[in-house]
């Protein structure tokens, strides 16, 4: 499973302001501290905070690009920010991310090409949030069909159902799992699914608890990735358990550290 | 979902002594800990250390329902030893277990019938146990055939795909989850599904976490029914999360408190 630490976002006080301070150090650590707790890529985002994203995308990515190699998930809505970070990126790199409107298709996928990028799409548009797994599948479908279009390798697409928060749109957490399964048959190869998970806590008061269970369901629908706090331990221990149930890797006793000796 | 609470159980030292000693406080207290953590029915037991267990289950089922009118799961391999619990029962009963031997569901059946008890059906058989789903799936036919045809109400019978320790057979756990799901389809109305929650985790040093996934993916392939450790507080918090991210009660802020008011 590719397990996105979700960390470095300038959303977070103490990252929004290292980006500010240019504080090499705190954004150094944070890395290397998800990477040690089983991430297997990092997403890099400016937050709101930022009056300079094209430029701030750029230090962050050259300041983890010192410390690391694992591929780096550059997560902006804004393209030119993307095409930023991609320039100094010499890591492996994922597009987070791209909608189902044609204009954003149209510039993101030969930006993934060009960099051999993997892509996230989200299925959402400018008409807005989905409101049901028809909605969903009708487009990651729409996502699918122009990276086919544009040849762009759907083995390296991960289709993102959009998580809701538990407590404004509960009634649509079973459509997402079941759409998290029905994005597989859309198309040969299949397209990877992913979530980004704490979404469906938001605003709850039982944050850490939703979020394992919520996962933990998630993969149970076959889920390939997910972006994460990794420092979460026992969000970690309840992925990594729950991958060995589904026999994605061999039980021993100490399979817990096993893993994370592994990655 | 039904929860029913496993620690009446002679197999354990202190109810076991209980039991020799006719020590009803000990049986009580369990009882209403159980019932107060929210288990919906009660597993009885008298375990391998029993000398009469005919005599010892009417003992266990008296003691009990001096303090609880919960229902009673009677739970022994031994025919006469379920008939025995079942002559002095008032709760409401679920008789645990009839394999899928004929010789087994001719005795049960009309059995269940008689005390209008539900009834578990293990997809288990003097052949042994089942290696893979198709296995698991014709001995739930089988039980759910000879049902109907005695004219025992399926709606009334829970099917247990029997949980293997995923340390002896970790290669089966998936299909044990599928076969969760596809029971259902065997009969409308489908029978209810349950498992035996504390045997996938036998012998493994993270009994705790692997009982909580599993469970958790079980509730995700749609489980009616566990038997299970209700005094596991992170179980049971797992437990209510599940079923709330799938809708099954509404969410609020005290979720956690609200559910175990509620049963």
């Amino acid at each position: 499973m590719l397990i996105i630490g979700e960390l470095i976002n300038g959303m977070y006080a103490s990252v929004g302001k290292a980006i500010k301070n240019k504080d090499k150090t705190c954004i150094q650590e944070l890395a290397i501290a998800q990477q040690n707790a089983g991430a297997s890529a990092l997403d890099v985002n400016c937050g709101p905070v930022s009056r300079n994203q094209v430029e701030d995308i750029k230090w962050l990515i050259e300041t983890i690009q010192e410390v690391t190699k694992l591929p780096l998930s550059i997560d902006s809505s804004n393209v030119e920010v993307i095409e930023s970070g991609l320039k100094v990126n010499r890591n492996a790199a994922i597009i987070n991310s791209t909608t189902a409107d044609q204009e954003k298709l149209d510039k993101l996928i030969p930006l993934a090409i060009k960099h051999k990028a993997k892509l996230i799409g989200l299925t959402i548009s400018s008409k807005g949030i989905p409101q049901n797994k028809d909605q969903r599948l009708e487009l990651a479908a729409s996502i699918v069909s122009a990276c086919i279009e544009a040849g762009f390798p759907v083995s390296d697409l991960y289709i993102d159902p959009i998580v809701l928060p538990v407590n404004v749109a509960q009634n649509q957490l079973i459509d997402i799992l079941e759409s998290i399964k029905e994005f597989k048959i859309i198309s040969s190869p299949a397209p990877n699914t992913i979530i980004g998970l704490s979404n469906v806590s938001q605003g709850t008061k039982e944050r850490k608890l939703i979020n394992r269970v919520f996962l933990n369901l998630a993969i149970g629908s076959n889920l390939d990735a997910a972006i994460l706090d990794p420092l979460d331990n026992e969000l970690m221990q309840t992925l990594i358990t729950a991958e060995l149930i589904l026999n994605k890797h061999i039980y021993c006793d100490s399979f817990l550290t096993a893993y994370k000796e592994k990655s």
